[in-house]
């Protein structure tokens, strides 16, 4: 494969498959991660997708998460429910929590599903989009799986990017999903940027003597910032609570930096909520209502120096059509990662004729 | 009363009520909406308090607000309703969605309820500091009031302030109640700048130039700034869809502003949420991993030039028993404008003997 050329899909999803199969996850919930790896950077999400997969594997290497997890439901009501994740793999028990919540709501409006026991499970795009394509709304949220953020004020890490996710349906080519970290950037642009060698605009992290940190690589030496300062933080905290202490899950001091550890189990919590617009008398009428409003947003009039309004979501559905159809272009060095994972895990590479990589 | 003696909270209560009877409000309803209005002052909302009386005392007088609403649930699951307001004043559609989400929340780990035909109805905090003070957790949103900002990049007011609110349960004093607009600055803090005489900081709007604007008195010229640029924007249309469009409410174009307008019914959305960490396995226990929580964030070192770390609601408890016992002070332009609607409902003014008022 010459340098910088596509990769097929299903072939970075085996490629990813099998390298979990190396580090002892069993084949159906290796192809089903790998699935959901894969479909994160189908959608654009490439600080969440295989990107993610060396922090994967060092984790079931040193024993940090548990390859061979059993979900359970360990409560529930008509309208609730907790899963453990087990501690293995993030995915597993986001996407049980995701499809029990859309079988909740089917049945009672709405679907409210915890996860305690979890891992990084990727973008929450991937727990919401689902609804909004069956004709629900979706939201998501999660405890960050490190704390890079002190409480507004204060100098201490104790909170992570917190990210929620929403999602809808709009009739039309894209529903509306919406996946923000509760930071001004995320964790993962920042590691994008290090990875290409280049600095992060002021206002992404200030240092702990209060001035800019624009360097990626001193990222460990900073705070991120808060999106709109102490409404940011109370956004981040409302997630802690609902994600975290309400599922059993770490918030605060007890959450274990993924990157940096790999052997403590993380308990990290997370939430999916499936929402039902026939059981509030709109039914189908939401998505035509949504186009509506969503028309008008895109008809505005841009300010100077802006290009047209998009809504959250816009062109997914297109780009993910494409990249299914013509493959993933990589870029190198992540290319150069996953050959070198390959060869850790003693199995073929992805990129085997790549001189970039 | 000298100048800026403090009221007490009972004798604005009746002043109120009886504002709100003069223009055809039944007693109860008067009544419970008065308590609702000075107790979002009692708890320091002053933006949202009896400040908002001749906003909607001018739409009781020119049509645009039913007296005599009969608020009735319209769709219900056993975790979900919808209540319709009937175009009265906003507290009472949303008291009804809030006690009505607590009592599905006991039965079944949730209560979601969305609310049409609503109007203005104060700070969100009072319909959520209930749950946690009830030992759940709480979540309420809206569509705003009146469209301020636009979508991002682009120039038409096709959004609200759209604020959002949770609250949580805690060991000690204080709940956790946070409230937050989706834009830099809440509408009702400029309303009171411009009480006041005082400039906007830069960064809250901006004009249709794209500078900044700093004068409050040219508020109707500008834009409000979404916390966050687009992840603001993303949020807020989060919130019209889930407050506004799943409940048939109105989102986008269809938004009466409600200051300008005192004739047309605003169809106003929100929702409120209701959990029972008994479904979820912790119960109790919540409460005291909240404050495990706060109190290593309390705890943080504050930066250079910041006050000890405080969490949203801290001191409100103590501040509201204060003001309990010893009444409020209202600020001169209010008592003033108190002691004029007076004059228009032809009733007996709150500050009869104030120099300022």
């Amino acid at each position: 494969m010459a340098d910088g050329s596509p990769i097929e899909t299903e072939d970075l999803i085996d490629f990813v498959a099998r390298a979990l199969m190396a580090r002892g996850v069993p084949k159906a919930d290796a192809t089903s991660v790998a699935g959901l790896m894969v479909e994160a950077d189908i959608f654009g999400y490439s600080t969440h997708g295989v990107f993610r997969l060396r922090q994967y594997l060092a984790r079931l290497a040193g024993g940090g998460c548990n390859p061979t997890p059993k979900i359970s439901v360990v409560q529930e009501t008509v309208a609730t429910a907790v899963v453990d994740g087990d501690n293995g793999l993030g995915h597993l028990a986001m996407a049980a929590a995701r499809d029990l919540a859309i079988e909740k709501a089917r049945n009672t409006g709405i679907g409210w599903v915890g996860v305690r026991g979890g891992n990084h499970a990727g973008p929450l795009a991937l727990y919401v989009r689902p609804q909004a394509e069956a004709g629900l709304l979706g939201m998501a949220a999660a405890v960050g799986s490190a704390n890079h953020v002190p409480p507004y004020g204060g100098s201490d890490l104790l909170i992570g990017t917190n990210p929620i996710a929403f999602s809808a349906p709009a009739t039309g080519p894209d529903p509306f999903v919406f996946d923000m970290a509760t930071t001004v950037a995320a964790m993962g642009k920042i590691k994008t940027l290090l990875q290409r060698g280049e600095p992060m605009p002021e206002g992404w992290m200030v240092g702990r003597d209060g001035k800019p940190l624009t360097d990626p690589a001193r990222k460990s030496e900073g705070f991120l910032l808060p999106i709109g300062g102490p409404k940011g933080f109370g956004l981040s905290v409302a997630i802690g609570l609902m994600a975290g202490v309400l599922n059993g899950a770490a918030f605060g001091s007890d959450v274990v930096d993924f990157t940096k550890d790999t052997t403590s189990p993380t308990n990290t919590g997370q939430f999916v909520v499936a929402i039902d617009p026939a059981a509030f008398g709109i039914g189908d009428g939401f998505a035509e209502e949504a186009a509506r409003v969503f028309s008008e947003m895109r008809a505005s009039t841009p300010l100077p120096g802006h290009d047209p309004v998009r809504l959250p979501g816009d062109g997914k559905t297109a780009l993910a059509a494409s990249r299914r159809e013509n493959g993933l272009t990589l870029n190198a060095a992540l290319r150069r990662d996953l050959n070198a994972l390959a060869g850790d895990c003693d199995i073929s590479p992805p990129f085997p004729n790549d001189p970039a990589a």
